[in-house]
This record gives structure tokens, sequence and C-alpha cells, in this order.
């Protein structure tokens, strides 16, 4: 979720160059399609999630400005916290059936934001999701190192580190942020993962796609078998180098692509 | 959505034989995982389509039985449709975006049971997915050849023509059925396509995504790019040589590893 100032900006005036010399593009990257005729909002809205969630909708930059109550009734009347649970219980449904070596290798991958840390007091009060993404303001919340758990990502974690999976966090966060994410991470009860991969010098620009691509590919050729992947994004889970089994865990309110 | 006769015996026989020597791939196979504490049968349901839309579910054998009517209502209720027509019109912004050629070499391949001709007729005279697959009945009502089109599709293949785009047909359905699927395609009012891909005699047997992906990488071969593809299976659309966007239309009734 987090991008360095400067590769931002130069995103920003490259879309900017690219949507001036050809309109098209802007409707690839746009997150609003027209709803169909006789639908309520609710019913475009609940049809824009499922496009989101299957990747269908591609690029987004903001939720649609009419559907921002509904991802807040979403994401606060429980139905967002039960599609997590049943997507932690096919993961540990699966992971049961993985015959594990005794060399230690047998990988589980799992992102950060949104998958075990949740930033939702964060959008809370920046729209769910509808307000265009501040890094600034996002980092500053991710300093103060407060994000609670999801209660089925730690149901998952400890259901695997029990399986004896060995676990690997990949998350987009910036390498100046290692110690206040380990701090945050212990403190609502995450424990004994293997090691925490953060974007580095090297990685700051690459898509998401790409940077997390690199990362497992380094991990396979050390030996690892990764039998899952665990993301709120499909760049956590697609590219290359990818997990025997994937698991989207429901986000509704930002996409990196 | 065929396989031929010997090939599903085959299956099966292995299938029972996997689950006697190893119970935990029995769980593996399930579309049933036990729902959450406090969830109502409508919320599970909710959660459980949401799992096997964005293939968090993996491999499901029947929709599980306390979801008939979930599905049913889905189906039935106009959720489903317009869910299908903002995948269309995703499909139709993205395609927009696509600068054509002029030899004729950009192309979008298209599933067709479930994504081109509905067979929701049949299902619902089978409990909605939730009887186990009947290989013989189902090609019973597939050569009657009157599965309806779905409008969204119909929306989406018109205006891909339009744009120029050359139509690949990849379909799952047995060389002999060729015929009676070309006149149901036409009665419903799909035209002008370069060629229908079924499976033959050296495909009987092969997973479709192996099977898909093979038909998929031919075609690039030949000098194709493919652009886009439209497929309600996840095996419709992944595997290699797999197109620049893909569209996964919603289907709730049957999953095709």
């Amino acid at each position: 979720m987090t991008f360095s100032r400067s590769s931002s900006i130069t995103f920003f005036i490259l879309a900017l160059f690219a949507v001036l010399i050809n309109p098209a593009i802007s409707s690839r990257a746009s997150s609003f399609i027209k709803p169909p005729r006789r639908s309520s909002i609710a019913s475009y809205c609940e049809s824009w999630r499922l496009a989101a969630e299957t990747n269908n909708a591609g690029t987004w930059k903001v939720v649609p400005s009419q559907c921002e109550n509904y991802v807040k009734n979403y994401i606060n009347g429980g139905q967002f916290d039960k599609d997590y649970d049943v997507v932690a219980s096919y993961a540990i449904a699966y992971a049961k059936t993985v015959k594990l070596g005794r060399d230690g290798k047998d990988a589980w991958v799992f992102d950060i934001d949104e998958t075990l840390l949740s930033n939702i007091e964060y959008y809370k009060a920046h729209g769910y999701g509808s307000q265009p993404y501040d890094n600034t303001l996002f980092n500053e919340w991710v300093v103060k190192g407060t994000a609670p758990g999801f209660d089925a990502s730690l149901r998952l974690y400890k259901a695997l580190k029990k399986l004896g999976f060995t676990i690997i966090l990949l998350t987009g966060r910036d390498e100046s942020q290692r110690s206040i994410t380990e701090k945050n991470l212990r403190d609502v009860g995450y424990f004994g993962w293997n090691r925490l991969l953060l974007r580095g010098k090297n990685d700051q620009g690459k898509a998401a796609t790409q940077y997390k691509s690199e990362q497992r590919s380094k991990v396979v050729k050390e030996g690892y078998k990764i039998h899952g992947n665990t993301g709120d994004q499909w760049s956590d889970l697609q590219g290359f180098a990818v997990a025997a089994r994937s698991f989207k865990v429901p986000n509704p309110m930002y996409y990196i692509p």
C-alpha cells in the first residue's frame, strides 16, 4: 500500500501524460462503469464489489462514490467478517491436506495490510476507500503501529503454525517500517514467522505483482515449496512463483495493481 | 462441462481410491466447510458464493445442500443477471481501450456453457447444482440445442464484433456436438466467429485448464494476440497462454477443475 513519494509523483506525471495523449486510457483505470438500467444503487454496488473481488473490474482508484455507504455497511454489518472467516476455513481445510516434509521448507506466504493487519480504522476516517489514496496520511497511520489483527487471519495463522508451516511475510510496506510493523504484528498476536520481506531500495516503483513475484521466486530458489498464499490483492497472488493454492481475502476498499 | 463416460469412471475410481488411502483428501474436494458460528444460512451461502467466485473454495462437486434455495433465489431474483451485466460492461470498457491492428489477429476468447449459452433451464430441473453432475442427462440436454443466450454476453459479443475483434470459441463440449452447438449459437444471435474449438480425440480426460491452455497456445503460435477471455470457470482463464485481461462471469452452480 505504500509507495515512495517520488515514484508516486513520477507515476502521476506519466499517468497524466498517458491520458492526455490517449483519452481511452482514462476509462481503463476507471472504477465506475454505468450501472445497468433498472438497477438499484445497492444492487449495482453488490455487482461492483463482486467484479472487484474477482478482478473483473481491473485497476480502480477509488470506490465508486455512490457505493461508499454500501461498503461501510458491508464492512461494519458483519458480512465482511463472515466472508473473511469462510476464506480462512477453506485455507485451513486445504492446509490440512498438505503432506509436510521434515526439512522446514513447507512455506505459506502472507501479505500484511488488510490480510494480517486491519487498516479499517484508517479507512473509516477516509470514506471507506471512496477518497483518493493519500500516501503521507496512510504512512502516518502505519507508523502508529496500532492496526488490529483480523480474527480469521489469526485463526488461520495459528492453525498453520500448529501444522508446521514456515511462515513468510511479504508486504509492500517500506524497509524503513520494519520495526514498527514487527511490533504491531507481535502486539496483536502473530509470532514465529521465518522472515518479513519489505520493499528495499531496489524495489521502489515496481508494480506489486512484479516485486512480490521476485521475492517469492527467491524463496523458491532457496528450496521452499510455497503451498499457500493469502492476500487481499490479486497482485499478492498472481505473477510468477505463485503458490499451489492462493486465497484472496475480501477488500472492497482499495486496489493495488 | 462434458467428459467422456470412460474418463469419468476412471476419475471416480481414482478419486475413491485416493479417499480410501488418505481421508484428508475428501475435505480438499468438499464444497462444504463448517459455517461460522452466529451465521445465518443466507449469510453463510453469501460467503460460500464469494469463495466459489474468487476460487477460494477450490474444487467443489455440488452446491452445499443448505444453499440450494439461496442459489435459486440469486439466479432467479435478478442479482445474477446484474452481476453478469456489470462484468460485460467492464469487458467492453476494456475492449474499447485496445488498439487493434489491421491484420485481424486481435482475438477474444469465449467459453460456451454458462458464458455464451445458458444451461440454467437444465440446472433448474436438477437442484441448481446441488445434485451431482450427471454426464448422460446433461448431454441429452446439450443435443436438444435449445439453450438460450445471456443478454449480457450477446451485448458483449456484438460490441466486440463491432470493434473488430476476432472471436475464438473454446469449449469443453465434445467434437461430436459441433453441429448442434453451432446451430444453437446461431439460433440465439451469435455470428461470425473465427473458429469453434471443441474437445477432440486427443483431448479426452485432460483437465480443462490444460486442454484450454493448449488450445490458446496454438492460437497464439498462429500470431494472434489474445486481448480478452470470458468464461464462467477459472479453468477457462488460468494456465498458460492466458489473455491480457480475463473476465470471470458468475456461475454459482458448478465447478470444473
